[in-house]
């Protein structure tokens, strides 16, 4: 047990470097963790306070200037679990510092400019948590696998999106982007579970099923994005999560890291605070 | 105790009506209920998941075309605590599902369109609870006290106001105002608190004081803004503040009520389950 609680860090040993093949990752597996559901569960309540202090840290330095923001990016198939990662985990941060966005296919204005431009219109700004539920990497992933758009085009964007993180990093934006990953078996059931509950029914959608048949293809997209995608300013992590409540720690853990390394500071204030007090003390 | 647990409904009693007089309300009061601190926080907790789930029933509706969605309004003195309320109250619903903003002094694009412009921007769209930290009412606020607009301008901005909040209404919006109501003395001892201890430095202003000194106008601008805008489609409500667990407590009942009243339903499918389970079983 290390200060944080799993045997290895997640930010080093889930993430993807020189090398990473994801079919080599089992989706079931919980690394750096051998403990039970139970004790992940339990872990994670243990360190939703320190996620939350350490967010209003990031905040309160934004006000006084400090140039800092955290971006979540979390991809995966259909009922991989970003949405429970929105909830349960950034969930459970003050709502006033945190920027969510789910972006589903594109419509309207934002088909009438480059795929990056509706991205950058709901970045975090300083001091802020931004949550992307699915993001400019569906321009690599299903426009790959549906063929939306010229393969020469896509070739290019991988250095698009390289850029384009290389400059929001250079701005003070941390980028945790996350894949989610589960086995074609567990989005199975998980369908299944939403075809079985009536309050569960507006969540699925028969297209899913019509994706399913793209699964392999899918984690070929996958893989290529990851290994070209995946750099020093702005990592992948591949986040076996077959075991919900490990993926809930996992993704905690490495927002935890980020915003370690961030160290947001309470501002020094720029008043004088005894001054302060004589004058509040006399209204 | 009724079914929300508090003797009285606060929807009821807090609302804002005929002869409404702001300088009667005690804001040291606990209107509806007797218990102590210790209840008053357990009841909140009990009634989070009651929030939650029907947070998640308004947003599944609204994907079968339900046009309903609930505005959270949040007017106070500084330190009345609204923060504390979108914090824990709104805080325990998805995020997913909450649209927040806190609107500061206008800027930039913002100035160079009418008052109810930028409002207009921030609303939350079906299935959404949208939270506004400030809103409009700061253009018959401030705008009265510090003398910022023509009192002709002013005058007139109720009505605008009102004809605004009816289109919302119309438009399926449950419009909840609420004033957190603190005496000048515990807004003195909140600020002091931000000034004895440094992690909450950041949060103190040095105009705040500035602003103490303008206490009784602003009662006054207040009763003359509850008065001509509280309307059947858009009440106010005004929730005794000095027990930040009694405000706590009220406003998650004012918005489990509004809730009720548009008593969102899981949406039927537009697709046939038994279909759907065979189309998924041969996936």
């Amino acid at each position: 047990m290390t200060d944080i609680g799993l045997a290895e860090r997640p930010h080093e040993i889930l993430r993807v470097g020189q090398g990473f093949d994801l079919a080599a990752v089992d989706p079931d597996s919980t690394p750096g963790f051998d403990g039970a559901k139970e004790d992940g569960s339990r872990l994670l309540a243990e360190y939703d306070q320190h996620l939350s202090d350490l967010q209003e840290r990031l905040f309160a330095a934004s006000r006084a200037g400090a140039q800092d923001a955290l971006l979540l990016v979390l991809q995966g198939m259909d009922t991989a679990g970003k949405g429970g990662i929105v909830r349960h985990v950034i969930g459970v941060v003050d709502p006033q510092g945190v920027q969510h966005h789910a972006f589903k296919q594109p419509a309207g204005e934002e088909v009438m400019h480059d795929f990056l431009w509706r991205v950058a219109a709901h970045l975090p700004g300083y001091g802020m948590i931004g949550c992307f539920d699915r993001s400019h990497y569906e321009d690599v992933l299903i426009h790959r696998v549906r063929k939306l758009s010229p393969v020469a085009e896509i070739e290019a964007r991988y250095d698009l999106i390289n850029g384009f993180e290389y400059r929001l990093a250079g701005g003070g934006m941390r980028i945790v982007k996350v894949m989610l990953h589960i086995s074609r078996e567990e989005g199975k059931a998980r369908l299944q579970e939403r075809l079985d509950r009536p309050d569960k029914h507006w969540k699925y959608n028969p297209g899913d099923v019509d994706e399913r048949q793209f699964w392999d293809q899918y984690m070929q997209a996958y893989q290529i994005a990851l290994e070209r995608t995946s750099t020093a300013y702005a990592p992948w992590y591949v986040v076996p999560a077959n075991k919900k409540w490990y993926a809930r720690l996992a993704v905690q853990q490495l927002l935890l890291n980020a915003l370690q390394q961030i160290d947001p500071q309470w501002p020094v204030p720029l008043f004088d605070v005894e001054v302060e007090k004589k004058r509040l003390a006399g209204s």
